[in-house]
C-alpha cells in the first residue's frame, strides 16, 4: 500500500472524530434532564461554571496575547540566517512561530471550553438516569466524557495537521522535512494555555472543596454536598473547571508537543531515507499523525463496547472499552508500522525494519496498561496501600497523614523502574532497526517516540475516562443537593468511587507519557541546538554534560522549580481555602435558618469569591514557571537548559506521582471507611462519625490540593519546559 | 614557612581537641547532678540509652563485618592490575580497603557511644543548673555538646591520618599520590555506620516522640513528659540515640569522606606540581586535613567565648561562639592556602594562586552562615514561614498540614540558589588559578573542594550546637517529669527552644555540606574510574552524558530512590509509633492508679518495644541504599552510576531539605502557639488546649519522623551513594 493513502486518513479520522464527539453530544442533551430540583441546580452550576471559565480564558488570551508578542519579538531578532535551522528566518520566521503558539493556544482554549460546556450538561442527565439504571448512568456519563475526549485529540490532530500544511509540510521533499521545526510553537501554545488552564482550574476545584468541606462536613458536621453549606456550588463547579478543562487542556498540549517532537525525528530519518534512495521517505514525518488517526478511529469504535449489566462494577465496564481500544490500535499500529516504515526491504538484525518499531509501539501500549494498574494498585481500597492509611487513621490525623506520605513516596518506586524499563526497551528494540546517521544510530531515540505515539493512540478513551469522573461527581452532589430517591445516590456514589480511579489513572497515563516522550523531546531539543550550532559553524553538542559545573546547577534549580511551583500551587489553594471558609462561616452566622433549611445560603457570593482568589492566584506560579527556564538558559547556556529539561522532567515527574497518587490513596482510604471496612479492636464498624473517619477526612483533604492542583500542575509544567526551551533555543545560544 | 611543619600540626591539633574534649567531659561530669528525683529519672533514661545503643551497634558491628568481608571479596577479585588505580592490587588492595572500611566504621561508632554517654550524663546536670542559672546551663549543655563535637572531628581527622599514614601517605612522591586512593573504604566504612546509627536511632527517637505524644497529649490530655505516661522514658532516650548519637556518625562521615575526596583531587594538584617543578608538590594533598586541624584549633578557642546575661536569649550566646570560630577560621584559612599553595611563585590571573583557593574557603564558610540564617528564616517563630503555619491552625489540621507541606517545599528555593551560587563562584574563584592537566582546567573541581574544606572548618562547632538540642530536650524533660521548680522549667523551656533551632541549623548544615561535596566527589569518582580505563588502554570518561538512555534511567531510579528510602523510613516510625501507642493505652487500662500518680507505668517495657522495632525496622532501607547503586552499576554501567550519584545528590539533598524545614517550621509553629503568639478573630488568645493548638500538635507529630528519621537519614544516603561508588568502581567497568 502507498503510505501516501495514509497520510490523507489524517484529516479523514479528525473530521469522523469531531462528528463524531458532535453525535455524542446531540446524544446526551437529548436525555432527560430529571426534576426540576436537579434542574435548578444544575443550571446555578452551569452559571457558576460559565462565570469562572469566561473570565478564565479571557485573562489566558490576554496571557497568550502578549507571549504572541514576545515570542514574535524575540524569534525575529534571534533566528537569524546565521542561527536558524531552516531556510525561514527573521521576520518570517517570527510570525509563523508567534502564529503557530497563538493557533495552538486557540485550539487549547476551545478544547478547554467546548468539553466543559458539554459536561456541566451531562452531570444533571447522568443524575437523572441514575434513578432508572446503572447502566445508563455509565453510558451517558462516558459519552458526555467521550466528547471532551474526542474533541481534544480530534483538534489536536487537526490542527498540528494544519498548521504543517500551512508550513509547506505536505509538498514533500526539503518542505516536509523543514516543516515540524517551523510548527514547534504550536506546542508552546498549547503548553502556555494548559499551565494557566491547570493551574487555574487547579486551584479553584481545591479551593472550593478543601473551604466547603473543613467547615460543613467538619465543622456543621453536615454531610457533603448538602444544600445549606454555601460553599457546594462552588465546589461543583470546580469539578467541571478543574478536572474537566484543565486535564483536557494537559492531554491537549501532550498530544501536540509529542507528536511535534516525535516528528522532528522522523525529518532526521527522511534525511537518512532520501539519501539512501528509501521509497517514501517522508512517511517517516508522516507517521506520528498517522498512528493517531488511527487511535482515534479505534477509540470510537470501542465506544460500542461499553454496555454491561446493572449488578456489575461500573470499572469493568469502562475496562472494557479500554481493553477493545487496546487490542484495535495494536493492531492498527501492525498495519501503520508495515506500511509506512520502508527501507527498501534490507533486513535489520534478521528482521524488517517495521518490525522493530512495531515493538516499540508495543511498549507505549504497554506502558500505559501498566500504569493503569499500577495506579489501581496504590489508589483502590481493594489493596494494601488504602488500608494501610485507612488503619492509621484508628491513631488520629497525625498517623494518617505520615501513612499517606508514605505511600505517596513508596508509588514513586513501581512508577520509575516501568519507565526505565519502557525506555531501555523501546530505545534497544529502536537501535535494533540500524538507522546510522553521521556514524550515530538514531534508532533508539526515534524507537523512544514510536512507544510514545504508541502509548497516545488511547488517549481519546483515557480522557473520556478520565471526564467520567468529574460528570458522576457532579451527578452525585446533585442527587444529593436535591435530595434525590436513596437508589440514585447509591448509583452516582458507586460511579463517582469509579470516577476517583478513572481521575487517578488518567494523571497516571499523563505521568508516563510525559515521561516517555521526554526522551524524544530533548532529542528534538538537541537536534534544533545542533542545526543551530551547524549553521554558525561551530561543534556540535555532543553531550548533556552533568559533571560540568554549569549544568549541574542548571539541574538543581530544575529540580527545585518542581518544589517551589508546587509549593506556591498548594499554597495558592490554602489560601483560598481559608477566605472560603471565612465566608461561609459568616453566612452560617449572619444568615438565619440556614441550618433548618428555611433560609438558602448566598451560593453565588463564594463562587465570586473564589474566582476572583483563583484567578489572581494562577499568575505568579505561572510566571515562575515560564520564567526560570529562560534566565537559566539565559545565564547558563544551551547545555545547562538541557541538563535543566532532562532532570526537571525526572523531578517533576516523580513529585506529581507521589502528589496524586497520596492524594488518591488518601481520598479512597476516607471511602474505605466511609463503606465500613475498617473494624475497630472490639470488632465494631469505624465508620462515619467516628474519630478515625475524621483522621481519614483530615487526610482527604491535605489530598485535595496535592492530586488535583499541584500534581496536574506539575504534568504541565514538565511538558512546558520542553516547548519553550524548544522555541526559545536560539536564546540560549551565544 | 615549610609547609610540613604544618603538615605535622594535624595529629597535635587532633591529640590537642581529644584532650579538649576530656577535659570537656570532666568538667561536665564534675556538676552537680540534682535532686533525688532528677538522677532516678535520669539514670532511667541512661539504662534505656545503653541498652538500646549497645543492641545497635551489635548488630551494626555485625552488618560492618559482613560488609568487610564483601567488600574484601570484590576488590580482592576485581581489582587486578589490569583494573586497580595504583600498584596495589588483588588481596593486597582487598586487605587495605576492608582493613579501611572496618576502621572508618568502628571509629564511627566509637564517636556516637562516647558522645551519647556524655550527653545522657549532662542532660541532669543542665537541669540542675537551670535551677540556679540561664547562662550556667547554657554552659554546661554546650560543653556536654562540644565533647561530640570535638570527638567526632578529631577522630575523623586522626583516622583519616592515621589510615593514610599506614598507607605509605607520609612517605612522600608516588606514595603520597596513591595514598588516598587505597583509604576510600575509611569513608565508606563511616557513611556505612552513619547510615544504620541514623537510621535505628532516627526510627527509634520519632517513634518514641510520636507515639508518646499522640496517646499522652492527644488523647490523655496530660502534659509533654508527664510521668504518667508510659512512653516518656523511651521517648527521652530517643533525643540521645537519634539527635545525639545519629547526627554524630552523620557529620563524622561527612568530615572523613569529604576529607578523602579533596585528597584525591588534592593528589591530581599534585602530579601538575611535581611534573612542573613547584615546591612542596605534596602540601597539596595534604591541605584537606592540615586546613581542618586549623579549624578544630579555631573552636577549641571560641568555646571560651560561650558567655553572656541571664536575660539574653541564648541564641545569641552560642551564636557569639559560632562567629568566632568562623573568623578564626577565615584567618587560618589565609594562613594555611597561603603556606601550602605555593606555584613557585607564578601569578595567576594577576593574584598568586593561593589567593584565590583563599576565596574559595571563604565561599564554603560563607555557605555556612547562609545556611545558618536561612534555616532560621524558616523555623524560627519571629519570621512569615511559621506564623503562616500557626495561623492555617485555625482552620483545623488539614490546612496546618498544607501550609506546612507548601513552606517545605518553598525552602528548596533559597537553598538551591545558595547551593548553585556557592558552586559556580568556587569553581571560578578556583578556575583562575590556572591549573591546567592535560588540557584540562582543574582548578575549578579543586575550588569546590577547597570551599567544602572551608565549610567544614565550623564542624565541631556546629555538632557542639547540635547535641546542645537533644541535652536541653533532656534536660527539660527531667525538670518536667521530676516535677522541679517553675523556674528551671522555664529555663528548660527557653533552651529547648534554642535547642531546635541549633538541631536544624545542623541539618541545614549538613546538607549544603553535602552538596558542595558532592562536586569533589564526583570527581573522585570519574578519576578513579578513569585511572582504571587508561589502565585498560580504555578512552577515559570524558562526560556524564544526561542524553544517554541509560544514564537518564540511572538518574530517574536515583531519584525514585530518594523518595522510596524516606518512605520506607517514614513508614518504619509510623509502624513502631502504633506499637507504643497500643502499649501505652494498654497500661493506662490495666494499671490503675496511673493518672493519679499512684501507680507508676512500665517504662522499661515501653523502652523495649521501641528497641526490638526499631532496630527490625532499619534493616531493610539500609540494605536498599546499599544496594540500589551497586544493582544499577552492574546492570547500566560506571558512567550511569556516575548520573545516579549526581542527580540521587540532588533529589536527595532537596527532599531533605523539604523534610527537615517543614518538620522545624511545624514543631515552631507549635511552640508559637504555645507561647500564646496567635490571636483569634475576636482578639483572644490562642494558646494550648484551643482546637487551633490541636490542630498544630497533628502538624508538629507529623514533622517529627520527616525531620529527625527521614531527612537526616536522607544525608546519609546522599553521601553514601557518594562512598559506595568510589569503593566500588571496578564492579562497574566492564
Amino acid at each position: 500500500m502507498n503510505p501516501e493513502v495514509l497520510q490523507w486518513f489524517i484529516p479523514v479520522a479528525g473530521l469522523l472524530a469531531v462528528a463524531f464527539a458532535i453525535f455524542l453530544a446531540r446524544d446526551v442533551l437529548s436525555r432527560d434532564t430529571g426534576t426540576k430540583e436537579m434542574m435548578d441546580v444544575s443550571s446555578t452550576i452551569n452559571e457558576g461554571a460559565v462565570a469562572f471559565v469566561k473570565r478564565q480564558y479571557l485573562t489566558i488570551f490576554g496571557l497568550a496575547l502578549v507571549g504572541a508578542v514576545v515570542i514574535f519579538a524575540v524569534i525575529s531578532a534571534l533566528e537569524t540566517s546565521q542561527t536558524a535551522d531552516t531556510s525561514h528566518t527573521g521576520v518570517d520566521m517570527g510570525i509563523r512561530t508567534a502564529a503557530a503558539f497563538f493557533v495552538g493556544a486557540l485550539c487549547s482554549m476551545a478544547c478547554g471550553i467546548i468539553g466543559m460546556l458539554v459536561s456541566v450538561r451531562a452531570n444533571v442527565r447522568v443524575a437523572s438516569a441514575a434513578r432508572r439504571s446503572l447502566v445508563e448512568a455509565v453510558q451517558v456519563a462516558m459519552r458526555g466524557g467521550a466528547v471532551s475526549g474526542f474533541l481534544v485529540v480530534a483538534l489536536s490532530l487537526l490542527g498540528v495537521w494544519t498548521v504543517f500544511a500551512v508550513n509547506g509540510g505536505l509538498a514533500g521533499g526539503q518542505n516536509s522535512h523543514d516543516a515540524p521545526f517551523l510548527i514547534v510553537g504550536y506546542g508552546f501554545g498549547a503548553s502556555f494555555v494548559a499551565l494557566f488552564a491547570q493551574l487555574g482550574g487547579g486551584i479553584y476545584t481545591k479551593a472550593a472543596d478543601v473551604g466547603s468541606d473543613l467547615v460543613g462536613k467538619v465543622e456543621a458536621g453536615i454531610p457533603e454536598d448538602d444544600p445549606r453549606n454555601a460553599g457546594v456550588i462552588a465546589d461543583l463547579v470546580g469539578d467541571n473547571v478543574g478536572d474537566c478543562a484543565g486535564r483536557g487542556a494537559d492531554l491537549f498540549e501532550s498530544t501536540a508537543a509529542e507528536n511535534i517532537g516525535a516528528m522532528i525525528l522522523g525529518a532526521s530519518v527522511y534525511g537518512l531515507a532520501s539519501t539512501s534512495g528509501w521509497p517514501h521517505p517522508e512517511a517517516w514525518i508522516f507517521f506520528p499523525l498517522v498512528v493517531r488517526a488511527f487511535g482515534l478511529v479505534s477509540t470510537i469504535i470501542s465506544m460500542f463496547f461499553i454496555r454491561g449489566k446493572e449488578t456489575e462494577d461500573p470499572m469493568n465496564i469502562l475496562n472494557r472499552g479500554y481493553w477493545v481500544t487496546t487490542i484495535l490500535s495494536a493492531i492498527s499500529l501492525a498495519f501503520v508500522t508495515n506500511v509506512m516504515m520502508n527501507n527498501g526491504g534490507v533486513s535489520a538484525n534478521g528482521a524488517p525494519v517495521w518490525v522493530w518499531f512495531f515493538g516499540c509501539g508495543l511498549v507505549g501500549l504497554a506502558t500505559s496498561i501498566a500504569f493503569v494498574y499500577i495506579t489501581q494498585y496504590y489508589t483502590a481500597g481493594s489493596y494494601r496501600p488504602v488500608r494501610e492509611i485507612a488503619e492509621a487513621s484508628k491513631t488520629g490525623p497525625a498517623t494518617n497523614i505520615i501513612a499517606g506520605v508514605s505511600v505517596g513516596f513508596e508509588t514513586t518506586a513501581v512508577t520509575a523502574i516501568c519507565i526505565g524499563i519502557a525506555l531501555l526497551a523501546s530505545n534497544w528494540l529502536g537501535s535494533q532497526a540500524n538507522l546510522i546517521v553521521d556514524g550515530k544510530n538514531i534508532g533508539g531515540v526515534f524507537g523512544t517516540a514510536v512507544a510514545t505515539m504508541g502509548m497516545l493512540m488511547t488517549t481519546a478513551y483515557v480522557l473520556a475516562m478520565d471526564t467520567f469522573g468529574p460528570i458522576t461527581d457532579n451527578a452525585g452532589g446533585i442527587a444529593e443537593f436535591s435530595r434525590a430517591e436513596a437508589g440514585a445516590r447509591d448509583i452516582t456514589d458507586r460511579l463517582d468511587a469509579v470516577g476517583n480511579t478513572t481521575k487517578a489513572l488518567t494523571k497516571g497515563y499523563a505521568i508516563a507519557s510525559a515521561s516517555l516522550a521526554a526522551f524524544l523531546l530533548f532529542s528534538a531539543y538537541i537536534d534544533k541546538v545542533n542545526l543551530i550550532l551547524g549553521h554558525r559553524g561551530d561543534a556540535p553538542m555532543n553531550a548533556v554534560d552533568l559533571s560540568n559545573v554549569g549544568v549541574f546547577v542548571a539541574a538543581l534549580i530544575a529540580a527545585m522549580l518542581v518544589y517551589f511551583f508546587a509549593s506556591l500551587a498548594i499554597r495558592a489553594v490554602g489560601t483560598t481555602a481559608q477566605a472560603i471558609i471565612v465566608e461561609v462561616r459568616r453566612q452560617f452566622r449572619e444568615i438565619p435558618g440556614i441550618m433548618e433549611y428555611k433560609a438558602r445560603p448566598d451560593y453565588a457570593r463564594v463562587v465570586d469569591i473564589t474566582t476572583r482568589a483563583a484567578l489572581k492566584e494562577m499568575i505568579f506560579p505561572g510566571v515562575v514557571a515560564v520564567g526560570t527556564p529562560i534566565v537559566v538558559g539565559v545565564l547558563l547556556g544551551y547545555e545547562a537548559v538541557a541538563g535543566l529539561l532532562m532532570v526537571g522532567t525526572i523531578a517533576g515527574v516523580l513529585l506529581a506521582t507521589v502528589l496524586n497518587n497520596g492524594g488518591g490513596a488518601w481520598d479512597n482510604a476516607k471511602k474505605y471507611i466511609e463503606s465500613g471496612h475498617l473494624i475497630g479492636p472490639d470488632g465494631q464498624v469505624l465508620g462515619k462519625k467516628t474519630d478515625a473517619h475524621a483522621a481519614a477526612v483530615v487526610g482527604d483533604t491535605v489530598g485535595d490540593p496535592f492530586k488535583d492542583t499541584a500534581g496536574p500542575s506539575l504534568h504541565v509544567l514538565v511538558k512546558l519546559l520542553a516547548t519553550i526551551t524548544l522555541v526559545m533555543a536560539p536564546l540560549f545560544i551565544r
